[in-house]
C-alpha cells in the first residue's frame, strides 16, 4: 500500500538484481527504515531478528533467501544449506517451512547452473501469489462493506463514516501487500467509501497501536487508536458497524484462533448485533482440528512483553519502560479461540462463507475432511504458535 | 494494608499533630514515597497533583485539609476559604465535595476557638468511617469466597488456589484502607484461604499493573498481571473462579459504570458461567438513574493517556514513551456501563444483593426511589467523571 504516496510492498527485488529490499519493521511506527539484503546471511538475520514478521511475509522473505543462496552456491549442497539456514531462523513458523519447501521442491529439478535465475523467478511468483490471494480477500470483503454502506445509506448522502473495528495487525505489513483483515478496508477506502477504523492497540505487543496505525496513517485511511478495553463501549453506543480481524489458525468447523483479546471483541459484537468477520487465506485453515477451544493449546510467551512497553521518549530515544512493580509476576497468553457461534462470516480468497464445517466445505470441497469416526485420536492439532504471525 | 510487613493506611495524622502523612501515589509502583502535609496549601496541592487519588481517599484528604486550615485561621472566613480552596482542586470529584460539605456543616456550629480541634477529630472520624465501610464490604465478600472454596473443595485439601480476576484498582490505595473490590480478597488471604488474583493491567492508565499489583505484592497476596485482552481466554479454560470489580457509579437498577473494559469482562464471565461481582459502598449508588447505558454520559479523557505509557527505563529513570505513530489520533473513553443482567451480585457494606432495583431496595429501603411516572424527565444523571476515582 502507500507510504508517503508511493505504492510499496513489504519486500521487493533490487532493480539491478542480486538483492532484495525490506522494511525494518522493528523500527516502526517511529522510523521508516528500509534495508537492502544482499545475501543469504542477511536474509536469515532479518527473519531471526524479526525485521520482517507476519507469516506470509516471512515465507516470501525466506523464498528470496533461497534465491540469494543459489547465487552464492547453486549446488545441491548449497541448496540444502540455504534451506537449513533459513529453517533454523524461526523453527516453528509454519509458513516459513512451507515457502522453503516450495523453493526446494521447485529447484531440485533444475540444473544447478540455472538455479539462481529459476529461484529468483520462483520467489517473485510466491510474492505475487500472496498479493493475489490477499487482493481477492479484499474484493470479497469490499462487497460486505458496500452492503453496510447501502444499509446505512452512506452512498446516498446518509451519515458516515462506516466504522470498522480491528484487532492486532492483519495488514499489508504482515503480508507482501494488502494484508488479510485490512485488505477489504484498503479496497473500500480506495473505492471512495467513507470508512473509519477503530484500531485496538493490542496489548501486550501493541501491534495495533504501532503497525496497524502506521499502515492506515501511511495510506491515508481515517482511523483512531483505542485501548483494547474500549470496543465494547463503542459497540453499545452504535459506534461500530463491523468488526474484522485476521486469524492465525482456523478450524475445519470455523473456530478462530487469533491474537489474545479477539474473543472479547466477538462477545461484545454478538451482544450488540454488530457483524463480526474474520479474513483468512485458505491455507491457514487447519482441516485436522474440529474444536478450537479443546484442541488448540495456546502458547505462553515471555512475561516481559506484559511488564515492559516499548516506545519513543520525549527526547526521541526508543526505550523500554517497565510498568509493573518489582516482584509482581505476569502471564502472557498469546492467542485465544473465538468459537464459530460468535462469528458472522469468514472472508476468504474464494468468497465469504459461514463459520461452520458446512460453510468451509462449500468453499473448499477438495479439502473438507471425511467425517472422523467417534473415538478416533485424529484431529488433535499442534500448539498454536505466535511465530510467523506477530 | 501491609507495606513491608507494616499495617499502613493511605493517610494518617502525624504523631505530634499539626500535619498528616500520605503516600505519593504518583511514584507508585516504582517508588514508595511518603509525604508530610503541613498546611492547607500542601493538601490542596496533593489533591490537585493527584498524589492522592480514589474518591474516598480524596474526600478523607480534603477533610484533613479543612482541619489544617482551621489551625491556620478558624474564623468563618477561614473556613469558607479552606473549603473553596479544596473544592477548586478537582471540581468534579463528588466525594471531595461531600467530605468538604460534611466538614463545613459540622464546624459551622462550633465556636472558632474550638474548630481546629473539632475539625481534626471530624477528619479522623471520616477516615474511620471509610475504613469501617470497606471492612464491612470485605466481610460480606469473604462469605462469597468461602462458599467458592467449599464448592471447589479447597478447604478439604482440594485443588487451589481460588482464582479471582479484578480490573483497575479498587484497592486500599483508593480508599483509607481495605479498598472495595480488594477488601474481600485481603480478608480471604488474611483468613488463610489460598487465593490468587489475576490483575488486569487496565489500559490506558495501567492502574492494575501499577497500583493493584503493588498493593497485592506489598501485602503478600499471590497475583499475576495480565494484559486486559487475556481474561476471556482464562475464563474459557476454567482459570477464573470469580470476577470482582469496583464501580464509580451504580444505578438504582444495578447497572454499573466502572473503568472502561469492565463490560468486556462481564460478557466473558457470563459466557463462561463465572460469577461476576461488583463491590460498592452504598453512597456510590445513584438513585436517580435507572438505565446506565442510556443515561450516563461517558467522559472522554486526554488521548495522550492512550498514546503514551509511563514506566521505568533500564537506567532507572521514570519516563513517558509514545507508542503510536506521529499523526495517528487516539480516543480515550474512561468508563463503560455493565448492564445489571451480566452481574451476579452487588457486595455492599450492608450485605450482598442482586443487581436489580428490588435487590438494592431490599438493602437500602430508606433510599429506594418511589416509582417514576412514565414520561417524566426525572432520573437523568450527570456525566460520569473519572475525577476522584482514577
Amino acid at each position: 500500500m502507500n507510504v508517503k504516496g508511493t505504492p510499496t510492498r513489504t519486500i521487493w527485488p533490487a532493480r539491478e538484481g542480486g538483492a532484495v529490499w525490506i522494511i525494518d519493521q522493528t523500527r516502526l511506527p517511529h522510523e521508516f527504515v528500509t534495508q537492502r539484503l544482499n545475501d543469504l546471511g542477511a536474509v536469515a538475520h532479518a527473519i531471526r531478528a524479526m525485521l520482517v514478521r507476519g507469516a506470509p511475509l516471512i515465507g516470501a522473505t525466506a523464498a528470496y533467501g533461497v534465491a540469494l543462496g543459489m547465487a552464492e552456491d547453486p549446488s545441491d549442497e548449497g541448496l540444502t544449506r540455504a534451506c537449513q539456514t533459513l529453517l533454523a531462523t524461526r523453527p516453528t513458523a509454519v509458513n516459513l517451512r512451507w515457502a522453503i519447501e516450495a523453493m526446494a521442491e521447485s529447484l531440485a529439478a533444475v540444473p544447478p547452473d540455472q538455479r539462481a535465475q529459476a529461484a529468483w523467478a520462483k520467489a517473485g511468483a510466491i510474492c505475487d501469489e500472496d498479493v493475489a490471494l490477499n487482493e481477492a480477500i479484499g474484493d470479497h470483503g469490499l462487497g460486505i462493506i458496500k452492503d453496510l454502506a447501502r444499509t446505512k445509506g452512506v452512498e446516498k448522502g446518509g451519515e458516515g463514516p462506516i466504522n470498522i473495528l480491528t484487532h492486532c495487525n492483519a495488514g499489508w505489513l504482515a503480508t507482501v501487500d494488502w494484508g488479510t483483515a485490512l485488505a477489504p478496508l484498503y479496497k473500500a477506502h480506495d473505492a471512495g467509501l467513507p470508512i473509519h477504523v477503530w484500531v485496538d492497540e493490542t496489548r501486550p505487543r501493541n501491534q495495533g497501536a504501532s503497525l496497524t496505525a502506521w499502515e492506515l496513517n501511511s495510506h491515508g485511511v481515517p482511523h483512531t487508536v483505542i485501548a483494547d478495553n474500549t470496543g465494547g463501549h463503542l459497540m453499545q453506543h452504535g459506534l461500530v458497524d463491523m468488526v474484522i480481524v485476521g486469524t492465525d489458525r482456523t478450524t475445519a468447523t470455523g473456530d478462530v484462533c487469533n491474537k489474545i483479546g479477539t474473543y472479547l471483541k466477538a462477545l461484545a459484537a454478538f451482544d450488540n448485533a454488530v457483524p463480526f468477520y474474520v479474513a483468512l487465506p485458505g491455507p491457514t485453515i487447519d482441516w485436522t482440528v474440529n474444536d478450537g477451544l479443546r484442541e488448540i493449546p495456546i502458547e505462553q510467551r515471555d512475561a516481559a512483553e506484559v511488564t515492559r512497553v516499548w516506545g519513543r521518549t520525549a527526547a526521541g530515544a526508543l526505550e523500554w519502560v517497565t510498568i509493573t512493580p518489582t516482584g509482581s509476576p505476569a502471564a502472557n497468553y498469546a492467542f485465544d479461540v473465538t468459537p464459530a457461534r460468535l462469528i458472522t462470516g469468514l472472508i476468504t480468497e474464494r468468497g465469504v462463507c459461514a463459520a461452520s464445517a458446512a460453510g468451509l466445505a462449500g468453499l473448499y470441497p477438495e479439502r473438507a475432511p471425511a467425517p472422523v469416526p467417534a473415538g478416533s485420536a485424529a484431529g488433535k492439532g499442534a500448539a498454536a504458535t505466535a511465530d510467523g504471525a506477530l
